[in-house]
């Protein structure tokens, strides 16, 4: 969990424009013709395409690849019921993660209704805008009935994302983890601890995956699910064991090869984790705080293998490596629901990819030098690209061979192509050099740092650790301006290059440059003079090995920096050019062009 | 209405990416830190902030721009009842509209339920999702009760645009028509043709702007709708005379000084228009055919102002003029309803403009000359963008006047500059260039004609009228590549350079290049060379004055085609250099730079 502020999430959500979405035009619309084609008249035409068939509405409309976000807001992360309008910002959220890990445009829509039967028809009748439907954040056991009546009355994929995604991930992660343990699953003992929407539906799912009913034992807030127990819903009373000889959860961990709590923080001891049988599993699920913490777990045995829903520690159950894969599959073939198979294919096919050596920018993302397959490393990175090819193609074939499937992919590589080219526009090569920066921060100068977009950069540049700003500039004024725009100047260095105690720093740069460009006619006085001017000096800082690297060019302009460039710290010996380099990340794809390029020894004449 | 083929709108809706619309982020999300900022950890802080004051929605969510555009498809266009979901590429295209004239977010809903009810309940429930409601395309009766009930139970603002979109446009045009004919309003007497929803609206905010009960006679297909009839509707009932010397629409028209037709075609006669009082106003408003054709209206009498719903005729009263401007202003100053105060500013905001000089860039936007306020310009153009300055903040005014405010505006002139930088990005530009090059389109040569952009783009740009192609390459190759891609060749003139029967031309290009360039070393034998290939050639064709401009580029290199070009065409007497520029076109606005700068006498050696 990387560490936020208040004040930082406050601030993302609202600067610019509120929110983390919008909705814009995929076709051009700048001529009177273009807007006869989106509106009146050219419009009625697939308008009457889709009335004689329903189906051309993916081939005219976002529809196919348009899925809903929709929660009542009564099961928010952790918060509870907050209600549908304060569950808004995760609805969006999730939208977010759709597009920028799968490419699927979504539409939040927060219902403000909590009777099961309300919801479920208010879901139903605006259901033909969407090509699928993930539930979310809605709590149980109202879920269950909504989830199954929406499943049995609409022919578009549906999918309670609470419960299903974290039972696929953690599935994923179970397979591995019994591998590296060297456990059959047919004979694993299991102890979930919790009942809710989430357990149940880990249970269902690890017992598609070969987990025995004889082998779970099911704990709540009264203890274990046993059938002598009378208060039991019916959700619970499936998978009561028939055990008589064990009460609490304490019994229960005895002799257990698997944990799976999704209940509440710091319920599992030590001494139950040692009660275990020999190279157990713990999946300690709790959220913001796990069951038990991950230094107790693993100072409880060394034969552990521990994960959490958390991303400080190794082997994090995060659901995003499921339902942005899990949609893409499912829509790409119309299916018409999200199945068991389906379900049981995206487990394996997550398990799978975590065998799979892991590509250096995996490893570079996370600053890790190299994940490989192992009790630390149970499951996948959420920010791995290989996901989606990995796991969209595996759904979408399981819903071929499930019967569910409107549209059939023959040729496969083919697909993987058109994932991979959908995806193009991803921030891969800003991830990249950010976390090659992190590695190891330089020293950065920011020439123009009393200008509030520029402090606001270095501001930014240092939360992010990707270098160690040095601010040029009047300090009373940059103190000033940073309290103006809210940026915390802890940290960053200031220096006054204009101030008299900087005077024997202007002279030692002054004497410098002379000595570098006396054969150009540059005199003392000259460079001296020159060390009041921003550029100057801060180029200087760099030449002199006082700093790593230099920005400049809000308001300065490129022609006069690029001529101080070339002028303070010119040109490799041996080298007659040098070139500048724009990088425009677009979406659809990444472009870099040398924009200028000059001869090195066309000094300004002084 | 343009002309367009259904193929064409096809095409457009199918081509690229389904629909017409995708979802993206606002915000960042590049990193594990952005990421955390807007889902987990991060995200539950705005869930906070929102549970515990519902206003802030308005802070951290997209909602306060968001505007749902919600049609159970009963009423679509002039199609009728074809179903919810066959209306979603005309409410997709209602949301482009949003977007491209007022910087409103759209989620387009399609809601499958017919009963009044049930369709309320949906769409309350969902309403947190949203800032603002537009219903659109539900048919009469029951779009009243759903429009009055949501206005009643909702706090945001909701409005049927059918209903009242086309009385806000119609209003003033109205206001101005009698301006111009010299009538007063409260003597005016008004005919209505029809009686459904639009009829309904449109009447009752004429008497808002001054007409009165006693001077409006309302039709429906069974005749006129008086008192004395037992078959009346609570809707029509409200509007019957008392007269009983009238009973059809000939009746009713002699002596009328308004009709308004909202009906179907060709119901009104050039001897019921030769009957009304003298200059008399008729608004058929019918689509696509209006009451009364326009020739036949035209020639019936010389003192007539005239409106219909198309553009390809003078005065279109056009719903595009007043929704997005509306719900900005209501949004802007978080109004809890559009009240009849908002829709009267806006009409009386649009009858104003249309008095007030216009722009050039609205005249060469339709090829007119000089519009100017008379009979055949009562109402503004639709791509005129003072509209939503003009419009927006009459709206929001009214709004805060009548006390459905909840938010503020003091600074006018802030709140205008800020509307003028929101559409900062509307491609106003291309519109200007277009329009530009359409006024006199040229003879533009494709060199590429064989690679199937460029044919696309020759066949797309002559559509448009900004140019006659002439392609270059083997008709054959060109026709089946034509084929293939679906682009008609016709109207395009096809030169194949390398056939023999090109010989004579090739021959006098390659004279003409010789004599141009015998002194820096060029042969006949080698000039008469280059005329096989395709940017020698075309270019030639500039040079001989055979074409107007020359493109270039898709596969060939810019280095290599500047070249040829300083060769082929040079620079101009007494200049030494030549300038490439780019144009950039982005949500931002607008860039164009010289990236390419070269002196031009130094041309290659041979």
């Amino acid at each position: 969990m990387s560490k936020v502020s208040k004040e930082d999430a406050l601030k993302y959500h609202s600067e610019g424009k509120a929110g983390k979405i919008e909705v814009i035009p995929t076709k051009p619309y700048s001529t009177q013709r273009d807007l006869s084609l989106a509106y009146t008249p050219g419009v009625a035409e697939p308008c009457l395409e889709i009335e004689q068939d329903a189906e051309k509405a993916y081939e005219y409309t976002a529809k196919g690849n348009l899925v809903a976000v929709i929660s009542n807001g009564t099961a928010v992360l952790g918060l509870g019921d907050i209600g549908a309008l304060a569950g808004k910002p995760v609805m969006e959220g999730k939208g977010l993660l759709f597009k920028i890990f799968a490419g699927i445009d979504v539409f939040d829509i927060e219902v403000n209704e909590k009777d099961p039967d309300k919801f479920i028809a208010a879901v139903k009748a605006i259901s033909p805008t969407f090509g699928g439907i993930n539930l979310e954040d809605i709590k149980a056991p109202e879920c269950f009935e909504i989830e199954t009546r929406l499943k049995e009355e609409l022919n578009i994929p549906v999918m309670h994302d609470d419960q299903h995604g974290t039972a696929i991930i953690s599935g994923a992660g179970l397979l591995n983890a019994l591998d590296i343990q060297g456990k059959k699953i047919e004979e694993a003992k299991l102890v979930v601890n919790g009942a809710g929407a989430a357990a149940s539906s880990c249970t269902k799912l690890y017992m598609g995956l070969g987990i025995k009913k004889e082998n779970i034992v099911m704990v709540d807030s009264k203890g274990v699910i046993s059938t002598s127990r009378t208060d039991l819903s019916p959700a619970k009373k499936q998978f009561a064991t028939e055990r008589t000889d064990i009460k609490t959860l304490a019994d229960a961990m005895r002799g257990a090869d698997i944990f799976l709590g999704l209940s509440v923080a710091d319920v599992l001891t030590t001494e139950m984790v040692q009660s275990m049988n020999e190279k157990p599993i713990v999946f300690a699920l709790a959220n913001p705080n796990p069951e038990i913490s991950y230094d107790k777990a693993m100072a409880s045995r060394k034969d552990l293998i521990f994960a959490t829903g958390r991303s400080d520690y190794p082997n994090q159950i995060n659901n995003v490596l499921g339902f942005p894969y899990i949609f893409r599959g499912a829509l790409d073939v119309r299916a018409t629901a999200i199945n068991e198979e389906m379900k049981l294919a995206a487990t394996y096919a997550i398990a799978k990819l975590t065998k799979e050596p892991v590509p250096d920018v995996v490893n570079s993302a996370y600053g890790i030098k190299r994940l490989s397959f192992g009790p630390e490393y149970i499951i996948p990175k959420a920010l791995d690209p290989r996901l989606l090819t990995a796991v969209a193609p595996a759904v979408a074939k399981a819903a071929m061979d499930s019967g569910v499937a409107q549209h059939h992919i023959t040729d496969w590589d083919a697909y993987n192509d058109r994932l991979k080219k959908l995806m193009g526009y991803d921030n891969k090569m800003l991830r990249e050099f950010t976390e090659m920066a992190r590695k190891e921060p330089k020293r950065v100068v920011f020439a123009e740092a009393n200008h509030a977009n520029m402090l606001q950069a270095a501001s930014t540049a240092m939360k992010e650790g990707i270098c160690k700003p040095i601010l040029l500039g009047n300090d009373e004024l940059i103190g000033k301006l940073a309290e103006s725009i809210g940026v915390d100047l802890s940290g960053m260095q200031i220096i006054n290059l204009r101030h008299p105690n900087e005077e024997d720093r202007r002279i030692r740069y002054a004497q410098l440059l002379t000595e570098k460009r006396q054969r150009e006619g540059m005199t003392y006085a000259e460079a001296h003079e020159k060390m009041f001017d921003r550029n100057y000096f801060g180029m200087m800082m760099v030449e002199a090995g006082e700093a790593d690297a230099f920005i400049t060019g809000t308001y300065s302009k490129y022609a006069e920096t690029i001529q101080i460039a070339k002028e303070v710290i010119g040109i490799r010996e041996g080298y007659k050019h040098f070139g500048a380099m724009h990088i425009m990340n677009t979406k659809c794809g990444t472009y870099s062009s040398p924009i200028h390029s000059s001869i090195g020894n066309q000094l300004p004449k002084h």
